[in-house]
């Protein structure tokens, strides 16, 4: 028992500094999982024979009680009369059952164990919840990538436009790499969903206790097992950090891109009213601030997940716990960030209104559609794609100093010309192709519809790449929401227990 | 004005993740500096002949009002009825006199420079209050100085003991670096304390405004000049991260210290009881926790500082406001932390007990007086140094061979004997030292004593070395108390005046 | 071709600050993966009938011979002549065959995803290199945790000595640890190892390539499909510096407790002499520095890992090649010191010397094993635990005002006594247990044997752990092999293949 | 000493992973200091009559000789026959004056300080070198302030156009925080340029050494003054990586905007050739890499700065030496990265070309300028300004609706119709500003010069501002050079002196 160790405890500025915010963290936060936990314990606890069975039920019974208090501990002002939640709990409880028989419920567990069985309780349904939000934001991009299978759309790269492609083929990308956001969640959730309980200080306990019980009453996949390794491995936090992280980075560059978008020199997308603020003093002005919000909370986000990465950092290989409890809240913030994140992005996304003609204006510009002139050198003429690409340079150079069309279309008369009289010069051969071709040659849409190798832009594979992640999106789903239900059923389930079965049949 | 583009906004996504944390964080934080900048701005536009001096009057008077509803602003739930606090008080300010008279508040300003003028009056009290603090902390370390002066401390390099200092000796290393600390944290607040208001968006405005006036109402030491670097610069962001970083770090490795000497092992230190819990399931634990709370805590405000960088980098040079709504309250939560870790530090340090006698004996043993006898070689034998180190290197190897002697004080006789046994081997001549002379030699306090140059831990020079720090601490409360001062009684000289004197009168 | 645009190009800060630096990391990384890559392609260009087969083979002849001045290229002074590697490596293509022929190469490719297919050919490689060092440092940690089953090992939290346990127990939690960074390592090696080859610019090519051979062709698991992705995702690298990160937290915070074992105030371990360093000035030294540069390489490596991170947050969602090309000389570095502080780990670890005796002498002290007293009391004596953690509280009061018996073993007639006389006095019973039970009660070995449940450190539990961790190591590093086996391979191959198969049989 | 503690030292291991990289290290930075240490302590030990003057001018006497052997050394291969650098050379002492003579050039140092002081010799040259590169920096931006006094060019907010101002107005904003910068290094190097030598382990010594001389020998501005501090403190490092990752913050969001104005979207600057490539498959493509790069370096540079902190943390506060061996790559890193970024971004500045007319034509587009209209509603109506907004809202609103006119200016005939029609819906009253006024009012030229209060972009405002600012930076060059004199007469001075004069007279 962390009882104060004397009547000097607790020192008003490490009330001031440590016990108050980890208390208020933890009404918040862990009441509900603490309850479960002392109901597990004692369910376990009474079916091993290690308390009687009727001590177990008045426990049961005063635990309920308890759980139905939530609202009046959160007008609770703590004061430091107990160290913290545990005790506060601890102390309810022997209110409720006299001290005889509830001092019973404190066998074969610590404070260790408890505390970082909360962590992962807490942790395993923000991750969950959150890959629950990134799976319907790929789903919208799924629904989104269907209706623009045909929307062209510029690439730009190093801030210059560099070739048509759809925006579809774009949005897949993003699909693809929020697969593997999920792969890495799912991953996190798994490692996090082990059950340390029954860990005690670091040595477990010689009482016979029952882990796998444990394990499966709290709704764990199973059993972490290293006793050591369950009160002093960080490593469940990291990588849920670390998952987060990622996750954080890829939409902040895919924001990046939205920001770039929606700008006035740019002005593909446009966002819905609902996202939108005029200025105070501009008149004139539209401002798509909830994508400067959003790069800014993203930020915001990766930031507290480093943050939880340098409180861990050259810290002993030892109890977490005390460490952590400061660390928690850093945890919440992160996983607060991302979900915002995520959420006001779906949004938007949703709503925003894609500019089709500023963009097919976009691919028709600039000859970003050149590229495929050189491969028709290649292809129909045999030149070496080096010799052609020299020859479409000139072409291109050529079209850049016929100051009236720098940004327009490039006419496809002025191509043939210009081919004509690179190609003698660079290859030595005076290649024609005839004007009407070549609209053909540099239609964007052509362009596109030629690239239709695996990965390509052409409607038909984008298409059927968007069913097999559609489907992959619903299996996602699926085994998402046979987790959310296990973690929604486990609490019920514990509050209907008792403690008369023998062990190990919950 | 950013009003509502349409009736759509804002969308219900975009107030959970933007608007309504930003209102909560507004209320909490800038409520009084916003009513102080709405006055100055009154004042300097009726002062300067901009808006009619009545209506300045009636302004001030609504103002005054509004002032008052400070507690009744923090029961309100915000539901996206106004953008933000702003224009929630402009709203306020229009019913109070009516919108013919409220209106003419919003000339030459923006939400721009108002904005980032309430960051800078908030942090400028953060930085000041952490200074004022560190400067209690210092002083603090100067009064242990004192008196620990002649108390024998182990010096360890390299988890090994090495030599003999005294307490004074390293309190003071700590002392200077808290020197550093306060001149970045005072370099940061001068940086900070400069007004931006009246850059409007960014290019200030075509009416006669006064700048210096309102920089003077507010408190401000000057006029941040160019307007678009008012509205574009985050260095007086980074800066003030950056200086309670450096305290962090360098209060983090005072606290690794502290940690290790209250660690069982080493038990030369205990904590003051409100410092100490106990364990929940081994009674005979008395656990110095505060200590791992501080180190944690201080990677937490480190943590949150660097979090700030990464959400500024690699965004555009541009109007900061709107992506540092977001990043405040991160930057609360790093001077929070970095509050919270230098008044726990200062009571823990203040109240905890210092095991003089093991200190001692820990400067007795394993002959980490040895390199004296090297220096004594030196002096009165004339050895050349690395001849003398390497005599009494096999002697530190023969008293290590004799076990029993393993961690005990070096016998005077035996390294007696030693010295003329390896002086003989290593340097052709046999050296005799009386063992009377030696245990002299090898006296710890004579290990301090001697050491009197410039820096070193005799008492005599550490004391005129504290004599000096206690006047630079003086000094430095003094200009912080005016700082204070300063901070303290603009709000009520802006609430007490009016605004009939003419321009730049204040 | 990203050929100078001008002859004023490149500057020379350009290439002082880029082009040299990029050039000189490319010809130790990358010089080898380049020419695989034209080989690949030029067959696959061949065997798809996209160039003519007399062409792929000239080329392929060319490339042999190029792919033999490796040496030659290292003492290349770069000045700029050509833009990169994959220039200089064209142009001596050319010399060798012609430009007709050489030039034919250049078709459906470019630089995005030739660059994109480099660093994930490198990449690979570091992860799988670092995979296997762990798996050896598990297995390693595996040997001495069997030689260490009944080497009883104090626990320690919040810097007291806590309960005693095995060395096997504190090591089988590495052990797990590591299986966990084996997994996350092996992950990202998967997430890496696909090929973006034929990517193109962003968009694939309308010429009929077989990606699925050039991937075949260069080792990789599979396809990386969408083409936008394929030149812009970056969480490939993200994911992959993340497992490198936790590996290094995970090794820190081991490092962090070895460091402690080996100071004089614990001595629980010493290294052997070749990692052990003497003072320069202080002859009775002995400093463990390879703890200590340990310690600083994980946090050094844990570093790069986070610049990459912050070289890509705020960056568009678009080509990543040239972004790239200077943060890969930082993922080399992440690699490098991660590498090193794996191997030198495991040195130190392989022959660092345990003082049994003095774990034994601190398992016995400070009454750790009082606990078990409070579970004796809980089930020979029907207490409730809370109320048998108190009288035992007592007891270690009582016994820590006994200051003779400070840190030595309780001596159980004491403890006998004092628990007879707390049980009246807290529980209202005279609790007598002789002292000859309690020794055998308050006996480290005896705690440990009883803790014998899942995860606890009773030797035959630990023992089945190591045998399953046995198992899954070998196959852990069977699979592996497979992997390095895989990668070996393909170069050979590809060297003795040619131009004649078609399509997709290589 | 710190020799092998036996014949097995170095182990292979340790010698790869931390013995050879720092010898590497040392090597190339640390070998003249080195020398000048040591020219410096026998110089000081012989004027104070520690040592013989004669042994003193044999020491000198081979330093000499070895000084001119750098050459040599950076050809050896290291292979751990010494510990590092500081032994090499002391064996080379030993070899040219034989080792009764050399060894006395031992006494009174110790690796402690020795090293220290080296670290912050080299960071001192590196912390002025690039304060030095900023100077310039700053000194071009001056002039090309100068040189675009009247270049309309738009500001943008939240990626849309705001209002006009100048280029100059733009750029002296980035002027004044790089003088912010320049004080932040100019801060660090303060901190740094303290002589720690003298501290020896940590606790000077009992010979009665000249620390002044030692510091003026070396050209340090003053005596660092706690021994234990001089070996402890991190400070010094971590304020000086601050200072660079503030600039390279600074510097990432002004290279941010450069990106963004070079963009094919925007168009208002372009690079010269030699910062510009062509792309290796798309012949019509100009890409600005340099910028690209720019940005990457930057990110670079702060993630080196962010690591060196990282290392730092949680470390105890003891002997740095050990561990910032490993560091001290790192801190190298990071100054290279920002000096190679300041010196591109200098020469990419100096040579890009500003597209004057497009940026006219932004500042006349959107009707931007509409904020003025409000402001004269304001001035000779009298309207509140709220309310002026508002009509001037609606008339922007007005104009969008007319698609022709979308991106063109406001055609005044057009602005003079609305107004009149709006400010009779809002204010109740209907204003006339005759077409002809308001041409003049909408004039972005306008706009600009009455913005002549401090810190307005007006012509006079901001040439009054340049000239202050010339100053400035030339007052701050003159004192970088004073100080870089300083630092290249002290080595001079020193090879020069020789051991006959007294106690601190150098």
């Amino acid at each position: 028992m962390r009882v104060p160790a004397s009547s000097g405890f607790p020192h008003p500025s490490y009330l001031q500094a440590v016990l108050k915010p980890n208390f208020d963290h933890s009404v918040r936060h862990f009441f509900r999982p603490l309850i479960e936990i002392n109901r597990a314990h004692a369910i376990m606890l009474a079916r091993c024979g290690i308390i009687p069975k009727s001590h177990g039920a008045r426990i049961l019974a005063a635990l309920k009680q308890i759980s139905t208090q939530e609202n009046q501990l959160a007008s609770y002002r703590y004061r430091g009369a107990e160290e913290d939640l545990f005790f506060h709990v601890e102390r309810r409880l022997e209110a409720l059952c006299g001290s005889r028989v509830a001092g019973h419920l404190s066998v074969a567990r610590s404070r260790n164990d408890i505390d970082i069985t909360l962590y992962r309780m807490v942790l395993r349904k923000e991750l969950l919840g959150l890959a629950q939000q990134v799976s319907l934001l790929q789903s919208l991009l799924l629904e989104l990538s269907k209706r623009h299978l045909k929307t062209l759309f510029p690439v730009v790269t190093h801030t210059q436009l560099a070739q048509p492609t759809t925006l579809a083929h774009y949005l897949m990308a993003a699909v693809e790499f929020l697969e593997r956001d999920l792969n890495r969640l799912a991953s996190a959730f798994q490692t996090v969903n082990r059950c340390p309980l029954g860990a005690c200080v670091a040595t477990t306990t010689g009482f016979p206790i029952d882990r796998a019980l444990l394990s499966k009453l709290l709704g764990f996949s199973a059993v972490m097992e290293n006793a050591y390794g369950c009160i002093a491995s960080v490593d469940y936090l990291i990588e849920s950090v670390g998952a987060a992280s990622t996750l954080m980075i890829n939409l902040g560059r895919f924001i990046q891109d939205l920001l770039g978008w929606s700008s006035q020199d740019s002005q593909l997308i446009s966002l819905a009213e609902g996202f939108v603020q005029c200025s105070s003093i501009m008149p004139q002005k539209r401002n798509p601030v909830a994508l400067e919000h959003l790069r800014v909370l993203a930020s915001c986000g990766l930031g507290q997940c480093q943050a939880v990465a340098l409180g861990l950092h050259n810290t002993p290989f030892g109890d977490v716990v005390d460490a952590e409890d400061d660390i928690q809240p850093v945890v919440r913030n992160a996983f607060d960030y991302a979900s915002r994140v995520v959420d006001l992005l779906t949004q938007v996304l949703k709503s925003m209104v894609v500019d089709r003609e500023r963009a097919l204006a976009l691919c028709r510009s600039n000859g970003i559609t050149l590229t495929e002139l050189a491969d028709v050198l290649v292809r129909d003429r045999r030149l070496p794609f080096r010799m052609a690409h020299r020859v479409v340079s000139r072409v291109a150079l050529g079209l850049r100093q016929q100051p009236s069309r720098r940004k327009g279309e490039p006419r496809s008369d002025a191509v043939s010309a210009l081919t004509a009289r690179y190609s003698r010069e660079v290859a030595g051969e005076t290649i024609r192709i005839p004007p009407q071709q070549l609209s053909r040659v540099l239609d964007p849409a052509q362009f596109v519809s030629v690239r239709k190798i695996v990965g390509g832009p052409a409607p038909a594979t984008v298409r059927s790449s968007i069913r097999r992640h559609l489907k992959a999106n619903a299996n996602r789903r699926r085994w998402l929401e046979a987790q959310q239900l296990a973690l929604g059923r486990y609490p019920e389930n514990l509050a209907s227990l008792d403690c008369l079965a023998s062990k190990s049949a919950p």
